[in-house]
């Protein structure tokens, strides 16, 4: 169960980490559009927008059933931090640590 | 059928072509990535090109059986000019216009 206020916390955390995704993608592809000079490097974006497209699809996943998952994941690799999960329920920042630990 | 000096020819064009078609790609490409700036502009980005993947593969057909069809296509759309289809039977280069005219 996720209170109001635990579901403020969690969206802002949330879109947060997708907007830092995002941006890092963002940089991605214009450096490697601007790098590119062959056909191949031409379809190697499109190979690596189809990939990330399939990768930001399945991590952001803003169901409350999948939120703890989600949240373990982005602390794990240094999306989110701490602070931001502050307002979050002890027991779901204890399970979500573990996961981000994993 | 298509002698040994058609086939050079032949493939002089449809590699001019296809190089024509892979430059104008690259540009859009490049101005595309540069003038993005949200998520929607990168995933139109992926839209385009998997279009112009789709696109290339089907046009750029280099089967003698339909090589004919090819280059009425891509005279007509301008990608090869009269001139790159010297020494082609003049059987071939009717049939290759006639397409181009459609």
């Amino acid at each position: 169960m996720w209170s109001e206020s635990e579901k403020k916390v969690a969206r802002r955390a949330f879109d947060g980490a997708l907007k830092k995704e995002y941006a890092a993608l963002m940089n991605r592809l214009k450096d490697l559009a601007e790098k590119a000079g062959t056909p191949e490097d031409i379809w190697a974006i499109h190979d690596f927008l189809t990939e990330q497209r399939k990768m930001i699809d399945r991590k952001y996943d803003y169901r409350y059933s999948q939120l703890v998952m989600v949240f373990g994941g982005l602390l794990g690799e240094g999306r989110i931090t701490d602070k931001e999960l502050e307002g979050l329920k002890e027991e779901k920042l204890d399970l979500i640590r573990k996961i981000a630990s994993l």
